[in-house]
């Protein structure tokens, strides 16, 4: 992400060059030639390719020209090879008349110099760095990748290299796909590993971690008591505290927001995300709120375009007023399946490939409705 | 890019999980309960997170449950905590029925042994990585990024960090972008430099890289010398040679497909894509063409989603039929603003919010026709 916006630091590309093979001229030289009355024109040498034109176009006079060469002093036009026909050596015959500056780059039209070639904020992007390499900037300031740490909780939570699980234990789901999201998001993912449900064990992980965390992640354990554990160790670390716990949104209902310690002179804390025990709600509710948490933290002054599909709803979808649903769904044929299932299957969203979001004003979706799929890349 | 499709060594989640937090019970116990008419069970333990059940659910019992807790033997349903009061010490009150199965994941819903948990093919997503780590999965066959050798040439090419530029020199914008754009397609990218336009020495260099590629990459000088040069080097390594030269895109016109080489035993030979000289042709072409090769030759079986978005063209656009043309836009509002400019011009590309393509058989679009713009991420 662009911390400031790069400048070109001469004009680009710097001289005038040519767009197409021909000759250079001066164009009066070509009013009024035509198929039937060609203009002749003295050829007095060529342009090379990435050296200066030692050559000067007088009237009457011609330059060849390779596609890109430099433009010699005198010509103010190229006329393409196409429109030319050798007449007899040295010279050739116009049968198209040119425009001043036709089948020329002016030496500033790719940019001005002190231009701004790149805007502040951005990602860059791959025809961004061909500019800024044509410009010869080859460093650029960026914002810092947020550095986002990771924590599981819970007593039945092992580590997913686990062969075998004891009777009542689950493998760690949510950190490696935390991660990825982080990442996709800008962020530099750390993973603090899981975190018993041993009271203090959250509160002391969290103040280790908050010296070296731009973001902190928790993914709760799923119970009652996990789920409150993440709010006690925010609350115990001090104000700011609790910005908000319990999201409008399901699946993704008990998230909790805070912020968490003070930065040297009373700079910010560290935002805090206390996301749902279920894997799948915890995803879910990653994308839509931790995501664009990290691109802020990034510097990033706009959410990236995803990928999106229109599509037909195959079924009626009920929803509550006042709660914004997320919806998985497949797409095939311009038609969007609803996946069902109780917020612990993980399957939906492997099956899934994308999901609806039904606004909080909603009560429902017909069948038939044309809805908006935000696709999974 | 995973090679085979990942399995489930056990199903998932393993056990019967308590979706809610409550009681679990025998549901025939609650049938005819109502708000008026509670029943009444007894409390006979409870499960803790992590570990297998220590008791039995018989006729008349209940036991606490956390939601994501081992369902205990005996137990059919779990009632929401929601739904129950403490009657006495070690009795509830049960206001709501519950059918078999409520309340409760079963031990294969997830997925069940032996199952396809990730299909062949298909670059992980978070939540594939998700269902990998649930499942004990922690390594999957994936194809190798292919690495793709990029040369520029062109005897006006110089390095971008090149400070000074003498008169008829530019630096090399394209192989930056271009590895950037490689990387988005799962390829490794590999700089090969810049090759002068000496006869002979693009083939010495693409010899040189065939044995250590999967794809060759060769940005074109924009001189006709240079461009017939690339085919001249392809044509100089022997057969199975050129496949195409020339597309019926615009811009990217002169593109030359090829194959370099034979592998052992037969095998085929290394794709070669010469490209447009101008950067901003070559990027486009490559987008279009370049990154589904490199997918292909990852092991990719579909083509990822693009972000896009639907716009209303501003103005009119002339295309010639029998020609795909590619046009740079930006876009506000619902509008899609053509940018236009030579294709020499770099900042028609830094300019645009995404392209829209106008096909083969059209003549041109009219002023508000509605467009699909592919939108750069």
């Amino acid at each position: 992400m662009t911390a400031e916006p790069a400048r070109a630091p001469h004009a680009l590309p710097g001289f005038a060059r040519s767009t197409v093979d021909g000759y250079a001229v001066r164009a009066a030289d070509t009013y009024g030639v035509s198929e039937g009355l060609p203009g002749y024109l003295t050829v007095t040498g060529a342009v090379r390719m990435g050296a200066a034109p030692d050559v000067t176009v007088t009237p009457g006079m011609a330059v060849s020209m390779p596609t890109g060469g430099a433009i010699p002093p005198g010509a103010d036009a190229v006329v393409m090879i196409e429109y030319t026909a050798e007449a007899m050596e040295g010279t050739i015959e116009v049968v198209r008349p040119v425009a001043p500056g036709e089948g020329i780059v002016r030496a500033d039209e790719d940019a001005a110099e002190g231009q701004t070639l790149i805007q502040n904020g951005r990602v860059l992007r791959p025809q961004d760095l061909a500019m800024l390499a044509a410009a010869g900037v080859t460093s650029v300031r960026v914002h810092t990748s947020p550095v986002v740490t990771v924590f599981s909780t819970g007593d039945e939570v092992v580590p997913p290299d686990t062969e075998v699980l004891k009777p009542g234990q689950v493998r760690d789901a949510t950190a490696s796909a935390l991660a990825a999201l982080i990442t996709d998001a800008g962020g530099t993912p750390v993973l603090g590993g899981i975190v018993s449900d041993d009271p203090g064990a959250l509160e002391r992980a969290l103040r280790t971690a908050l010296p070296a965390s731009d973001v902190i992640v928790v993914s709760a354990g799923s119970s009652v008591g996990t789920r409150d554990e993440t709010a006690n160790a925010v609350a115990a670390l001090g104000p700011p505290g609790i910005w908000c716990h319990g999201l409008a949104i399901k699946p993704g209902k008990p998230t909790l927001l805070a912020e968490c310690g003070t930065g040297p002179n009373g700079a910010p804390g560290v935002p805090v995300i206390g996301l749902p025990g279920n894997p799948r709600s915890a995803l879910v509710v990653f994308r839509l709120v931790g995501m664009p948490l990290i691109r802020l933290v990034g510097g990033s002054v706009a959410a990236p375009p995803e990928p999106s599909a229109r599509a037909v709803l195959s079924r009626d979808l009920a929803s509550a007023t006042g709660r914004l649903d997320v919806v998985q769904v497949t797409v095939s044929d311009g038609v969007a399946t609803p996946l069902f299932g109780v917020s612990a299957l993980l399957s939906v969203l492997t099956e899934a490939d994308g999901y609806i979001v039904i606004p909080e004003e909603a009560t429902g979706l017909d069948a038939g409705t044309e809805v908006t799929v935000t696709l999974y890349a």
